[in-house]
C-alpha cells in the first residue's frame, strides 16, 4: 500500500512538473476536483480520444460520430430517471457543518475493520514467519472473524437500506456504528437527505420565468435523442452505433483522487443499436473488442480485469467493467453495458415521439436494444500516465525517470537538439523540425549539456531525440536515440520521417 | 438580399439531411440557439479544429497548447470584468410579458429608416434609369436625408446613454420613438435593465452554503491564470503563445442565425505574450498570419476583410475583426485583439499573485502584453459550409447540389462502391476499405445505381468516389471520380492510397 501510494503522489507531482496536469484555477487557490490539462496534457488527451475515435468510427463501417451539445432540453433528464434517481445520501454534521456523503462515512467504518483484521494478520505472520498459513489462519481466528464479519452486516444493511430508499435507517446505523464527523470528533448529525448531483442552470429567455436547464451529467442520453435523425440521414441498419466523446458535469460532494473523479469530466460512448434479443450477442462482442483495444496500447495485460456486476442498474440487462490496475489499486475504467430498450422508450414517453428502426429483414418496427460501451477520457489518461511513469536504475548505478508512454500516444513524438549553439547546428534542427512539424509535435530545445536534455525528454515522455552535431554539416546524418532503451543509432535526416512514422502508425497499434 | 436568404434557408436545411446540424433535442422540440453536430458535423467540425491547432502549435516552436476546464474559481470572472460588465440592456412588454434586448429594439427601429431612405432611391433608380446618379441622389434628396440623419441621431444617442449606462435614457429614447412591441404592437414597457449573460450554477461542496459557479463565456481567461505556470513548466520565452479549444457559454436573450450566434458554442483562441511596447508589432504579424489561414482554404479572397475598431473595448489598445461573407452578409469571424496587459494585471490585482515574466535580455521583470487570435469553430463551421454548398447546372443542362468542401476538411475523405452487389465486387470495396481507413474516414455505399451514389456524395461533400466493378477482378484498377470536376481516371488499387493522400496533405495546405 505505501509503494503504491508513493507512486501515486509521485505521479500528480510528475503531472505538474511536466506539463500535463494544473489544478484548475491555482492562483485563485483552486477550484476542488477540477482539473486543467497543461501544455502536455491537451496533446496526449486529444491523442488518446483520437486512438478511441479512429477504432470506434473508422475502423467500424455500421458507426457513426455525433457531437451533441452540454446543454439539452431538461425533459431529457426527466425520460432518463436523472431528475428523480441521481442522488447521493448526504448527511450533515450540525456542529462542524460540514457535509457528508453517508454512504461515504459507513464505508469508511467498515474499511477500517478491515484494516483492522489485517493488522491482526500481519502480526502473526511476523511471530510464524515462513510456516504462516494465512488462508487458515483467517478461517479461524475468533478476532479477524469477528472484523470481517462485522465488516459484511455493515455493508449489507446499509446497502438494503439505501435500496428500500430507507434514509432514516441508514441514520440509525450511522448513529449505531458511533461514527463521528472525522475532522472534529462530533456525533451530532442531521437526517439523511438524498441530493441531486446534477448541476443546474438557467436559460433566461423569457420575462416571465427562466427555464431551468442542467450540465448533463452522461453524454449518452444525447446520443438517444439523435437516434431517430442519425439513422435516417445516414441510412444506418441495423446493428449499427453512434459514438460521441465530450464533457459531462456531476456535482461530487466528494471528489477524490486526483483526475480519477472529477466534477467536470470527458466520456467516450458509443451506443450500439441491435435487434431485441441480439444484445447479449453484441454485449460479449463488445466486451472483448474493448479489452482488445486496451491490450492494443502494451501497459500490461496484467493490470485489465473484468467486473461482471451481479447487482445490475435499472435499466441493463448485463454489465461489466473493464478495471485497471491504478496505483491506488484495481477501479473501473470502463463499462459495457447491455442496457435494453429503457432509454429508447423512456423518450418515445415523455416526447409522444416514435423511436423505432424498421427491419426490413423481419418485416416489423421494432425500439432496438442498446450496448453501451463508456469509458472515462480522464480516466484513461490516468491509466496511461501512472503506468508509464517509471524510475529505473542504470547499469551505472544512477537512476533515471522515465515516461515510457505508449508512442502513438506521446505528446511530442521527438524532441531535435542542436549539440551546440552555433556552427550553424540550430539552423539545420529548425530544418528538420520544418519537415517533421506537418505531420505530428515536434520541438526544439538547445538548452544544457545534451544529456540532461535526454533526461528532460525521458521525463516528459518524448520517444525519439534527435540530435544534429558537427558531423551532420558534412554526410546530413543524425543521432536519433530511443527513449526506452537509450539506443543511439546514426541514420540519414531523410529517413528520420520513415523511423518516426513507423512507431506511430495506427495501422501497426491497432490491428 | 432575396438570394441570400435563399441560399441561407438552403444551408440549413441542407446542413440537416446531409447530416452535418440537428436542433439540440429535436424530439422535445429543440433548445433555443443550441445545436447539435450531427455524424458528419462532428467530422468537419473536428478537421477544421485539427486545422487550426496544426498551424497554430505545431507551426509554431513558441506556442503550446492547454486545455482549461469550463468551471473556473468565481474570482476569475469578477478579474476579468464579466460578473460586473457583461451584460445586456432589457427591457420586458407589460402586457405580452416578452423580453426583448433594448439596442436590438432601438436597431432595428433605426434600420427600418434605413430601408425607407433605401425605397426612396430604388424608387428614383426606377425611374431615371441607366442616367441615375445614386451618391448624388443621397446627398440631396430631402426625404432621404431626413431618414439617413434620424438613424444617424438614433444610434448615437442610444451609444452614448449606454457608454453612461443611463438605461432611464435608454427607456426613453424607446418612448419618444415609439417602438412597440413587435409581435403585440403594445407599448407598455418596464425600465431597462442590466441582465448578465453568464449561465450561473451552484457548487453543492457544503453545508452552509454552495458557491457560485459560472459557465465560463470566454476561454481567454483559462489560458490568463494558467500563463505562469506553462511558462515555467514548458520553459517558455517571451515572446511565446498558449492555444486552447473549448466550449463556452452565453445565456444570450435573442441568439438568432443558426449556429452563428448559439448560446453553447466553441472558440478557438490564441494569447500571445509580448514585451511590452512589441504589441502593435505582434498584432500587425497575427492580422496577417491569421488572414493567411483563412486564405489557404480557398474559400475566395473577395469572402474576406479587414474590420478595424474605431471604438475599442476597455482592455484594448488595437482590435481588428476578420470577417467573412456569410449569406447574411460580412459578419465577424475571427477578432486580433492588442489586449495590453489588463487581463495579467487584473489577476495580480485579484489573486494576490505576480504573474510576471523575467526577461534575461532586459534583465527585468514585467507583465506581458498579450494579443489574441480568437476565432469562433462554429462561425468558421457556417462559413465554410455556406461557402461550399452549390447549384451547379450540368452541360446536359441537369443541376447537381454539390458541397466543395476544402478536401483537408471533408468529413468522409473516400466512399468506395461496389459496382453491383455480387460477384465478389463488396468484397473488394471492403478489401479497400480496410487499407484506407487507418489514415482516414471512409464509407462504403452499395445502394442505388452508381450515378445516384455520386450525387449524394457530392451532396455530403465528399471529395473522391471509388468504384469497383469487373475490370477490377482482372487487373486491379478501380475508377476514382472526383467531386468537383467530375472527372473519372482508372488506376491500380495500390495507388488509391497516395491518390488521396496527396490532396488531403497538411504541407500542402498550409503552406
Amino acid at each position: 500500500m505505501a509503494n503504491n501510494d508513493d507512486q501515486f503522489k509521485r505521479v500528480v507531482s510528475h503531472a505538474k512538473e511536466y506539463g500535463y496536469i494544473f489544478g484548475s484555477s491555482e492562483i485563485y487557490d483552486g477550484l476542488s476536483a477540477v482539473y486543467d490539462y497543461a501544455q502536455n496534457g491537451v496533446e496526449l488527451k486529444k491523442n488518446i480520444r483520437e486512438y478511441w475515435w479512429r477504432s470506434m468510427v473508422y475502423m467500424h463501417q455500421n458507426i457513426v460520430g455525433i457531437d451533441a451539445a452540454i446543454l439539452m432540453h431538461p425533459t431529457t433528464w426527466k425520460a432518463s430517471g436523472h431528475v428523480d434517481a441521481f442522488n447521493d445520501p448526504l448527511i450533515d454534521n450540525k456542529d462542524s457543518k460540514k457535509r457528508y456523503r453517508a454512504d461515504v462515512l459507513i464505508e469508511d467504518y467498515a474499511e477500517k475493520l478491515n484494516i483492522k483484521a489485517q493488522k491482526e494478520i500481519d502480526k502473526a505472520k511476523k511471530r510464524f514467519g515462513e510456516s504462516f498459513d494465512e488462508a487458515q489462519f483467517v478461517a479461524t481466528n475468533p478476532r479477524v472473524l469477528r472484523y470481517k464479519e462485522e465488516q459484511q452486516e455493515v455493508l449489507a444493511r446499509m446497502a438494503r437500506s439505501l435500496e428500500a430508499e430507507d434514509l432514516a435507517d441508514v441514520k440509525a446505523l450511522i448513529e449505531e456504528l458511533g461514527i463521528a464527523d472525522p475532522d472534529t470528533g462530533s456525533k451530532n448529525w442531521t437526517e439523511v437527505r438524498q441530493f441531486n448531483l446534477m448541476f443546474g442552470t438557467k436559460l433566461g429567455a423569457s420575462a416571465e420565468s427562466a427555464t431551468d436547464l442542467y450540465l448533463r451529467p452522461e453524454t449518452a442520453q444525447g446520443i438517444f435523442v439523435n437516434f431517430l435523425n442519425v439513422q435516417k440521414t445516414g441510412r444506418m441498419k441495423i446493428p449499427f452505433g453512434i459514438a460521441q466523446t465530450g464533457k459531462a458535469f456531476r456535482n461530487e460532494i466528494v471528489a477524490r483522487q486526483f483526475i480519477f473523479r472529477m466534477r467536470e469530466f470527458e466520456q467516450m460512448e458509443m451506443q450500439f443499436f441491435v435487434r431485441p434479443g441480439d444484445e447479449i450477442k453484441w454485449y460479449e462482442y463488445w466486451k472483448e473488442t474493448r479489452l482488445k483495444w486496451h491490450l492494443s496500447l502494451g501497459l500490461g495485460e496484467e493490470n485489465y480485469r473484468f467486473h461482471d456486476h451481479e447487482k445490475l442498474a435499472h435499466y441493463a440487462n448485463a454489465a461489466s467493467d473493464i478495471e485497471f490496475n491504478f496505483p491506488f489499486g484495481f477501479k473501473e475504467l470502463e463499462g459495457i453495458h447491455s442496457r435494453t430498450d429503457f432509454d429508447l422508450k423512456a423518450h418515445e414517453k415523455f416526447s409522444g415521439k416514435k423511436l423505432q428502426f424498421f427491419d426490413p429483414e423481419l418485416n416489423e418496427n421494432y425500439v432496438p436494444y442498446v450496448v453501451e460501451t463508456s469509458i472515462g477520457l480522464d480516466r484513461m489518461f490516468l491509466a496511461v500516465l501512472s503506468n508509464s511513469l517509471q524510475e529505473e536504475t542504470l547499469e551505472d548505478g544512477s537512476s533515471r525517470t522515465v515516461l515510457k508512454l505508449p508512442s502513438i500516444l506521446a505528446p511530442v513524438k521527438a524532441a531535435v537538439f542542436p549539440l551546440v549553439k552555433k556552427d550553424g547546428l540550430p539552423e539545420i534542427a529548425h530544418e528538420i523540425i520544418e519537415e517533421l512539424q506537418w505531420d505530428y509535435n515536434v520541438i526544439y530545445d538547445e538548452k544544457d549539456a545534451v544529456g540532461r536534455r535526454y533526461r528532460r525528454q525521458d521525463a516528459a515522455g518524448t520517444p525519439f531525440c534527435i540530435t544534429v552535431d558537427h558531423q551532420t554539416k558534412e554526410d546530413r546524418t543524425v543521432t536519433i536515440r530511443h527513449r526506452d532503451s537509450m539506443e543511439q543509432e546514426r541514420i540519414a535526416i531523410t529517413d528520420i520521417s520513415a523511423k518516426i512514422s513507423k512507431s506511430i502508425s495506427y495501422k501497426d497499434w491497432l490491428s
